[in-house]
């Protein structure tokens, strides 16, 4: 256990906080609710752009910028939106030194903004479909708020698709969710389950949401991600109108996906332990460190000219990092890379070069293993990849133990209170059902999943009959 | 001349408006003073943040994240920043439904936000030098607005750097304005003019500040970056000491730096032509655009096919479009992409299949070349370059030919309102001069260059004695 981090096991909270100032990802600032994101945080939220920006990019999305302040009346021209957003919005008031004719909002998502840009933009179908991305500050009042999980201003991006039919903006939707999937799966390592959001918990202004929903070491669950099917609402809101190969006025079709910084308290979350941040190599902007050994100056030289020799091929392979401070000794080196979660240190001092070997310790597993200096790069990239993989299975295992199938009211609720995790229940499809469900157990409704299967059943809760089993959790 | 775009003799600041609508580059956005950035506006944003966000990273730079709020207080506790800033802030006063306790400024520029946090961060010559860069938006209220060059809220990146030595936080300054030199000249190719600004136009809470200056075609000046030594002011504001090497507390040394979207204006203004933009290679996406030629839908499928042949070894050498869609003819895809500024075209018909050549068309001087289908690759990646230095040269020359020197004000007075351009003048260094200038002529001194040599003369205005000469121009 790392000096600083409290254990998960004692108070799984401020493990977390803990684990965030050890490896300096980010700080509460003077401002209520809002971070700072440190350069190792922001490290990680770089790669997450890396990466989602191209998979936005490969499927034909183009990125924008659309301005962050919002007049009140376009709020309010979608009723349901205005309704869930406009009580958790920051106002500014006044601008130039004047009190200002009409309040501006800090946007909280920019649908309103957006549609009625796209209403200048949109006259035929040949203008269609249009598909935005952006990459923005957005602002959430919160009264409890949580490094990366919640706060008042947070980093996201969210994308805007205009279309021509109500098929084409639901396959969107749904290719949108399933990059996401991809995302968290295959970059992050963080299995998710996939699936429909309820009415009461869909987007404010969405026809439907569907999300990613992942469980955490508490087996408390987080929504990674969402995308909706905003249907016709925001054209309608907006008159927006395309005219379509028939000559005829219609409603353009939308929709609009997310995530933001939260996935980074995601990824805490998923792979940490109490030796500090674990990331997947995916994730590490420096996934390998080279940690050298000497007793004496003169060791330091001939072990600094070896390592020269062994990382000449690296470059262009993977990043890495010589940490060749002379001030700091190995051990306190170990444990700031440890703490910071950077995969794989590589260790050599003099005894190692007698043999011409180096040792490699997986910081996942911290697996120490000892290896020839050749083809080092061979073998780097190998366990980089192993890594990867070994975290999704292992936090995928997790998972699964973690998930119960139940048809009793009380046995659930006593589980829940002992054991946590994600239960398949059957449920009655009512929104008081769900309120009840959640005032009773502080458990909600996560999503309705894809692969849930038709299966009949009678509402945990109510009794009532219920077509297929829904995910139910505590969560973030 | 292109359809839709005002001939720049005819109505200069009409061009501009033109050639961004053109281009699709921004839109005034429903928001007083803020624009919409649209994807091939955006696009070029992204070409000059990757560009510099690698020169910073290369010179140990990393990124962070701020608060975009600033608590009143905050703003007020250096003397100077506070009068330079405070009248063009946008105010939050309300939050999540309530008055907030003290009002939030949006940030105009975050030196006190962020040495609010150094102060916690630095302790010691060990947490020294701190070499932060962060991409943001930023507000600042404007009264009369122009897209890209002056608009309420936009988008930059702003470098805040703490020292241990006055030397270190001046070298710091001046290494990050050769940074934007070699970004403006060798990326943008606009050509500048580095040196310092005057004591009344240096940054709000500067020792001092230094620029790079760019001419556009219609001569005037622009000022494209900034790079401020901010000395000891925001450490004693914000009580940031650390203790030196002999164990006495010392207040730390600032700098701060900082580009913004501003840049694309600058882009558009050095290059752009009656037709449309005009970009130079590195700032281009898509430097290249093939569009090929038929008449019937027999010779589409043909030329189409020679056309995936010719390009096989294209990718990874170049970004390229094939514009091969078939409900729009030729004419109107050219017409399209010169109004969007890609550098090179490629047409080639049935009758070029014939030869095995294509056309190669240039965006910034028009010329067209008739080229073996043969080793294209070689000769785009050699035209590209060739461009780039084309473009710089120009600019260059014709900055050269409209720069003036004068030792007689009524001359100057008068060249000013006839040619415009720069004008190398002595001046006795005095605010109230500088000020009598302005009221005079609307010219004010851009900078004192760095490579104005010692040369004894009269102050222009005043007669007085002058060590050298100062750059003065009408400016954006």
């Amino acid at each position: 256990m790392a000096k600083g981090i409290t254990k998960r096991s004692v108070d799984y909270s401020r493990w977390y906080t803990d684990v965030i100032a050890a490896a300096q990802l980010a700080d509460y600032s003077p401002v209520k609710g809002c971070m700072v994101i440190r350069p190792t945080g922001y490290a990680i939220w770089e790669k997450m752009q890396a990466a989602l920006d191209k998979l936005f990019k490969d499927t034909g999305h183009e990125n924008a910028y659309f301005p962050m302040f919002i007049p009140e009346h376009f709020m309010k021209k979608e009723a349901e939106h205005v309704e869930g957003f406009a009580p958790e919005c920051a106002v500014v008031t006044h601008g130039g030194g004047k009190e200002l004719e009409e309040p501006l909002f800090v946007r909280p998502t920019s649908e309103t903004i957006i549609w009625s840009m796209y209403k200048d933009w949109i006259q035929s179908y040949r203008d269609l479909p249009i598909l935005i991305n952006q990459w923005a500050n957005v602002v959430r009042w919160e009264m409890r708020t949580r490094l990366f999980l919640r706060t008042t201003e947070f980093l996201w991006q969210e994308g805007h698709t205009a279309h021509a039919t109500a098929e084409e903006a639901e396959a969107e939707t749904k290719q949108m969710l399933e990059i996401y999937r991809i995302f968290s799966e295959e970059y992050m390592a963080v299995p998710v389950i996939t699936g429909r959001k309820t009415e009461r918990e869909k987007f404010a202004g969405a026809l439907h949401t569907y999300c990613i929903e992942a469980m955490m070491q508490d087996t408390k669950a987080l929504q990674a991600g969402t995308s909706h099917n905003l249907g016709q609402n925001f054209a309608k809101a907006f008159d927006v109108t395309f005219q379509n190969e028939a000559g005829e006025l219609e409603s353009v079709w939308a929709t609009s996906w997310g995530v933001s910084t939260r996935l980074i308290g995601a990824l805490i979350m998923t792979h940490s332990d109490d030796n500090g941040l674990v990331l997947p190599p995916k994730m590490a902007a420096t996934p390998v460190v080279f940690v050298p050994i000497w007793a004496s100056n003169e060791e330091m030289n001939t072990v600094l000219k070896k390592i020269d020799e062994i990382t000449a091929d690296w470059k262009g392979k993977f990043n890495f990092k010589i940490d060749d401070r002379n001030n700091i000794r190995p051990g306190r080196k170990f444990n700031e890379w440890e703490k910071k979660g950077i995969p794989i240190r590589i260790e050599m001092g003099p005894r190692d070069m007698e043999t011409n070997e180096v040792v490699l310790v997986r910081r996942d597993t911290g697996e120490k293993i000892r290896l020839p200096q050749d083809n080092l790069v061979e073998r780097i990239l190998t366990t980089l990849e192993t890594m990867q993989n070994d975290m999704f299975n292992k936090a995928k295992e997790f998972r699964k133990h973690n998930t119960h199938i139940v048809d009793d009211y009380e046995e659930f609720k006593q589980r829940l209170d002992n054991e946590g995790g994600f239960y398949l229940i059957h449920w009655n499809g009512k929104t008081a059902t769900e309120e009840k469900l959640q005032e009773e157990t502080k458990a909600t409704i996560r999503c309705i999943p894809f692969d849930s299967p038709d299966e009949p059943g009678k509402c945990l809760i109510t009794g009532e009959p219920s077509e297929r089993r829904v995910l139910v959790a505590r969560a973030y």
